[in-house]
């Protein structure tokens, strides 16, 4: 069933407008008298109907309200080294969608771009917008967060992050040439997945010593190479759906 | 260990020119002394050591042939409504990387590009480009073939596709609330597993009869509502990830 996030607040007459009439009448193709999801900023969900479909305004009628999206019971988090400007949007973009709960922004020896303060201020920002309108379009009641950018080794200190017992962290590691996501990710029983996935030229082998004296255990993805926003995507993918979370 | 496509013919020392080597040196940052894996256009593969890095060219010494590389005992196959110009590049792209051994792009009722004959060629030959291209940046050494855009009606009855005994057919269906695609890729013993992934809008209600009749399980991708070419990622994601293909 088509979701759509309303940022207002429910009532039995609900009327969607602008952008989001637009994504549901056109491209999202509603009829009239077909059922939606409908997610407020809160977290509730109802079904309703569509009542009225005009140029600028969809009209939506209460059919009922669901019970409370069941969390997922892991959340996954996102440790990403800097891409050039597009791929990291997209791969922020992207993470949204496959349900992470949070992106960390991370330089490493071989990323390209560097920002000074002003600059990585305003890409925090860029991110945390691509972010809240990914949710948006994709119906996630809870939205992602963004963290500012951080050197990989500031991060690995992080005990929050790393050093917790419910915690599983999974380094994406193209010299892993022995143990599988598969492996990896059957054997973890943690509340919480913390994905690292490197810049084009990967890591170098002091910061994936350092990775692996964090606990993360290494993976490989396989014997293709990669594009570093396309393991990120396949590393978000296989998790969720190990999790169970690509069922409905 | 990196991999990269060699289109000459193996010898004691070998020497990577112009942008591949620039991708050796620079985006992968190969040193001297490092050991890569060199594929040529036969399939066969050598590992080789980097025995000399200049300004436009790396040279590679060759360490030993490699046992000729097991191809995947399950061919999986995307079938991808069209998307936006460059939606559909990526997604071809991103079949590569994920190991497809074919994409066919089709019309569907919600699609909104439409080509004309003439334009549709030009397409094929862009994306073939693009799918060779990306081929040999991920290693790959088999090529992924594009076909001719078809009708999702036309490729319904081509009975070498679908109509095989060998061939599990699994239909990424937005309106699917029940089946996982975890309970289908694990039930389905097939030596190909064809996807097939909508357009922004979806199927329509028609299309999708047709296409279950045609013998494909439909499947949820989960709750939340992912793009066309996330669904069709995540999809050739998780689907070699269940093959086992993630595992070097």
């Amino acid at each position: 069933m088509r979701r759509l996030f309303y940022a207002g607040e429910f009532a039995e007459e609900i009327e969607i407008t602008d952008g989001d009439a637009h994504h549901l009448a056109r491209v999202m193709r509603a009829q009239l008298g077909d059922e939606v999801v409908v997610a407020d900023g809160d977290g509730r969900t109802a079904r309703m109907r569509v009542s009225g479909i005009d140029r600028d305004a969809v009209r939506l009628h209460l059919v009922e309200y669901m019970a409370p999206e069941v969390s997922a019971s892991t959340e996954v988090i996102l440790v990403q080294a800097l891409l050039k400007g597009e791929k990291m949007d997209f791969v922020v973009q992207k993470a949204v969608e496959l349900g992470a709960s949070a992106l960390y922004p991370i330089e490493t020896e071989h990323v390209v771009v560097r920002y000074d303060a002003k600059k990585a201020a305003a890409k925090s920002v860029r991110w945390q917008k691509i972010a809240d309108e990914a949710a948006k379009q994709c119906g996630r009641s809870a939205l992602m967060r963004v963290a500012a950018i951080a050197p990989l080794f500031a991060l690995l200190q992080d005990a929050a992050l790393f050093d917790t017992p419910d915690t599983a962290v999974v380094f994406c590691y193209e010299a892993e040439h022995t143990q599988s996501m598969r492996t990896v990710l059957r054997s973890v029983d943690a509340r919480r997945i913390v994905l690292i996935v490197g810049a084009e030229g990967g890591f170098s082998p002091t910061e994936a010593a350092a990775i692996q004296v964090a606990g993360a255990q290494s993976v490989s993805l396989g014997r293709l190479i990669l594009r570093a926003e396309t393991a990120a995507l396949a590393a978000l993918a296989v998790t969720q759906y190990e999790l169970g979370n690509f069922a409905f």
